[in-house]
């Protein structure tokens, strides 16, 4: 199993730059702006779980575990853990415990098992962690899919929130984890801030 | 906590102005008429429940609260309930069963915490009360919401039945309560006329 | 009640008629394409299911189960039982059950008792019985009819495996059953073919 890699804090692009600069300003107006930053550049931290039988036995190169890496890194999320795990349900759940009340990251993307077939489980061991499901963001996943990929619809991702992490289910293959991610994209620093307990007025 | 407002019975306009006037016919084709009529322009009582923990506190306007009145009251639905709660999950399951089983309401419809703040809990109190999903009335709120506003995909809003009576959650802000009522609005009449009893074929 | 009609290999057209010409090849290389055929033209079984208390007393033509047969006879699926039975909740459990568990079939389509009346239980005995939901397909099929009829979100139907059977319920309307069973047409083999254990790559 490749080793967790971690990278948090060695990075300062865009706007995490310019929060840290910001922080030698202490006027009040000046402070209330840097609180403003804090809030919108808020550091997210996140594992992608690559859940695979012939992955984890290296039989298969782990595209789609890149691929979601850099779809998030895109919007400055801290992908600080990376691993590839066999299609058993028991090891899944423990993982994904692991990651949200032990390593508490901010958000854990797994890749594959989200099919119907046999050895599919990611979605029913998903089901069992999360405390809260939002299928809003599984169905948005999947009519965007669908569009471009009519097979989409079979896929049983799981989105919910296991206390202050959001847990993403995404499709094995590199095309449907990303045509799934992308969906979302625009909605997922706003839905792991507020998971995170920001309490600033919504829905405009 | 607003006191709870009535107006049963105080209008009589379109349909059921119809309706009241037609009585006075008796004969044989005209009673089958009026039977006609009476299914048409059913009565369809409503509550409004406003789920809000500064609205409770009278720290916000409710202006969703009177959105969703002015859209229900468009479609000829008599809003015969209006409360503002807070965000308790215990006092929204209690109002949700005082609405349904003792006050007999054809529709509930609540407005706030669906979305996935800690205090956000109106889905999982419907969820706890509801006998039946209807999971599509849901997706379809949230499809036509998130054309125009990407972070309605966070919104977990169920919409279901209890006993008679058909409940749909709404988002908090004005702009989301209105979008998602409005992608239901022409099927809200003939599904509760259904929940109803009412057996006449459908699904042309 | 209709007898089960059964009309397993009685017929040998398209893909089928070319995966028994192809078996008299012995070669290698032919012998690869012959099991990459076999996998393409799979024989799959299938059972209807018309619920409907109207139906089962012979007071009402089963349209919408003659059209299910047409649209999945189109696909080279081969509908080897067909009944109809009242809108009882456990007579469907126990018919679901016979035809996964007991007759083994790959495919089990139900038409009639999704929607929100009283008498609509289809989807609650099929919650009951499946092990693994597939909310895409649903959702799928009540986003394409719903473009064609607004009535369509009030549809409740579940789709589902249940050991290696897939469950999908349709509307009762021969136009709800055929806009929703259309809608999942271009996934529907593929489905089936994973469901069964084929460990082909997918996702493409």
């Amino acid at each position: 199993m490749p080793k967790a890699q971690r990278h948090r804090g060695t990075k300062l692009l865009g706007s995490e730059a310019v929060r840290k600069r910001t922080k030698v300003v202490i006027s009040s107006r000046a402070r209330n702006l840097i609180v403003l930053n804090m809030r919108r550049s808020i550091l997210i931290t996140a594992g992608i779980i690559t859940v695979s039988d012939r992955g984890s036995r290296g039989e298969r190169e782990d595209i789609s575990g890149k691929e979601v890496r850099k779809l998030l890194e895109g919007i400055s999320v801290n992908v600080v853990d990376y691993e590839i795990i066999p299609d058993e349900k028991n090891i899944i759940i423990n993982k994904l415990i692991e990651y949200t009340d032990e390593r508490k990251l901010d958000l854990i993307v797994t890749t594959g098992g989200t099919g119907v077939s046999p050895r599919d489980v990611t979605p029913d061991a998903t089901l069992e962690v999360i405390e809260k499901e939002i299928p809003g963001m599984s169905e948005a996943m999947r009519r965007e899919s669908a569009a471009a990929t009519p097979h989409a619809v079979i896929s049983r991702a799981v989105t919910g929130i296991r206390k202050n992490s959001l847990i993403i289910n995404l499709p094995g293959s590199p095309k449907g984890a990303t045509e799934n991610l992308t969906a979302i994209l625009p909605a997922l620093r706003h839905a792991i801030e507020k998971i995170k307990g920001d309490e600033s007025e919504c829905g405009e």
